[in-house]
């Protein structure tokens, strides 16, 4: 038997009610494996911020640096300034445990409305700088309180930083079709978009089985939406890969069920697992929010802790389901969270 | 008579094609009436940056200063790093003439392909701040040559920036539908973005018949594509509105078409008036460049030189032409640079 120990952090509005629905479909995906989940519930989130002024503990990162991944559910909410949340808990996890690429898969999918007017053949994945770039700690204010008043804020790309994500893409691109485009602004952002591109070419040159477009912002986020299916790998600084992951789900209808990993490639500290969507306040407490995100998150775990068969299972009995029509209102359904999720047990459980 | 004195920088590419074409259309747009516009041509680019190192002469905006507008081509070369072409030429007018907004109006065309299902009806406005934010020239590397090397590039946000491009965009919004929706990332980039959310909303509540919502860029970038028609005014920072422009291009199928007006609203130095497509060294010297960018640009400029009714003509021409199904390849046709100008002088003169 292969126990994972999985911190999950359900976090702040609809995360407790589609986190327990993904576990029990992850449970059951392992069902009758030799793969078993042992999960380790962790209450911290905006809640845990109320009563202790912080978004966790202090030593958070600590008792979760020996769990073998990290499942979150969603983080923020509405009375506390996202800075405070976000800050408080993704981004410090996200940077401590060295979870430099955000992978974000995006594929065609069966019944769900897509606002293109040809959407089939989708299937691209954005690698994410993940740790650095134009989110950065440095920077502040002058001149407060006057009609002077400005704000600084740094972005900062290593060669370090730069080059592994690079390398990850051009690895992942030549076990695709070899194709990998990358975002830049270097024709406006000089500084570092100029050694972004100089990095991109030297790193890439190290794989002759891929081909290197460097593509410009604007113009790559006008393509993806003219021809999504013109793309394979794009890789991407972390505001880039941010704009370009939504742009690219949205193509496909998927915002509110895409999954995201924040991965430490290497294995050397836990890699989180997260639906794309937010905490949804509006919603919150109607047993109506879509557990999909969440769920396919869960196959990107199974997938990263080495269980790519699992994965694949997860995946087609979701698309099962999506393709059966059955789903909840954001997707035109009237199910409930919870019906979603027994629908997908039941898909796994026939398989 | 009132005549315009307008300073022609034709620039690189196919500038040089579609500008003739769309000085005849502008010029017969005023046939008749009481404006004149007189040409002041400028060979300055690539070209003479090829002769002279530098893409203008040192007193090319002392040159400028004195005319009404300036009717800018395209600016790049396959062979010159954009950061010297677009450096040594489009950005510095920008800054130099204090043109702080960038206006770029998206409507549906007919005749138009939109890669959306549904693209009737969509009718916005991105005001994109023009002169600061990301787009600065404050950063530079450390550690060059070794496996330590990093590049830092500072954004820098002033109160008096942010203010006046909101000041700007509120008071369209209030001439529209009052819906006015402010891209942010505060949840991401905590330094500037809190500081532009904090001034766009205090410039904004000045405004109180405008209904301001706050977004984030990915968020928004998604809706964007999911459905432009319930946007009305975006107000956006340089690199954001960037982005936004040629995504809210792209839901039309306008990206080769579009316009892009580079204002000082004071009129206290000229406005650059250009199309949004680059160069385009693919097919230069072919005869195919669409003219209607261009042309379209025109038509802003007649606008802001006080003559709407003028600018209203040029669009219409425009607009039946598109309709007619007369286009150059680009858009599915088969129609040259110059039959396109042609058509659309005889829908002028036809008015
Ligand atoms: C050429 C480039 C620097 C420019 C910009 O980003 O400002 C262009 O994309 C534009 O939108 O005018
Ligand atoms: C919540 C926010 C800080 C975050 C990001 O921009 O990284 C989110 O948009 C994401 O993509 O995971």
């Amino acid at each position: 038997m292969k126990t994972h120990v999985i911190s999950v952090l359900a976090g702040d509005g609809i995360g407790p009610e589609v986190m327990p629905v993904a576990q029990a479909v992850l449970d059951s995906a392992c069902e009758g494996s030799d793969v078993e989940l042992r999960w380790e519930e962790r209450p911290w989130g905006t809640d845990y911020f109320r009563s202790h002024g912080r978004m966790m503990p202090l030593n958070a990162i600590d008792k979760m640096a020996d769990t073998d991944a990290i499942f979150l559910g969603a983080v923020g909410h509405p009375e506390v300034p996202d800075a405070e949340t976000l800050w408080g808990m993704l981004i410090p996890i996200r940077r401590e445990f060295d979870q430099y690429i955000n992978l974000r898969p995006i594929k065609s999918l069966p019944g769900v409305r897509s606002p293109l007017a040809n959407h089939e053949g989708i299937d691209l994945v954005i690698v994410r700088e993940n740790v650095e770039g134009e989110y950065s700690a440095v920077g502040g204010r002058s001149g407060v309180g006057t009609e002077y008043a400005a704000a600084y804020q740094q972005a900062i790309f290593t060669k370090h930083g730069v080059s592994r994500a690079v390398s990850f893409a051009a690895e992942l691109a030549s076990e695709r079709n070899g194709d990998l485009v990358s975002a830049t602004k270097s024709n406006g952002i000089v500084h570092t978009m100029t050694f972004w591109d100089e990095v991109v070419a030297e790193v890439a040159g190290g794989f002759p089985e891929v081909r290197l477009t460097p593509m410009l912002i604007d113009a790559l986020s006008a393509r993806l939406v003219q021809s999504p299916q013109s793309f394979d790998v794009i890789v991407a600084s972390n505001l880039f890969g941010d704009i370009l992951s939504d742009i690219a789900a949205a193509t496909v209808g998927s915002i509110g069920i895409a999954p995201s990993a924040n991965l430490n490639p290497e294995k050397r500290h836990p890699s989180m697992f997260e639906p794309v969507h937010g905490s949804a306040p509006d919603i919150v407490g109607r047993g109506i929010a879509n557990p999909v995100g969440q769920i396919w998150a869960g196959a990107m775990m199974l997938d990263h802790l080495g269980h790519p068969d699992l994965a694949v299972d997860v995946e087609l009995a979701l698309r099962s389901v999506l393709s059966s029509g059955l789903s909840t209102p954001d997707l035109g359904g009237q199910a409930t969270t919870v019906q979603v999720g027994d629908a997908i047990v039941a898909a796994l459980a026939g398989k």
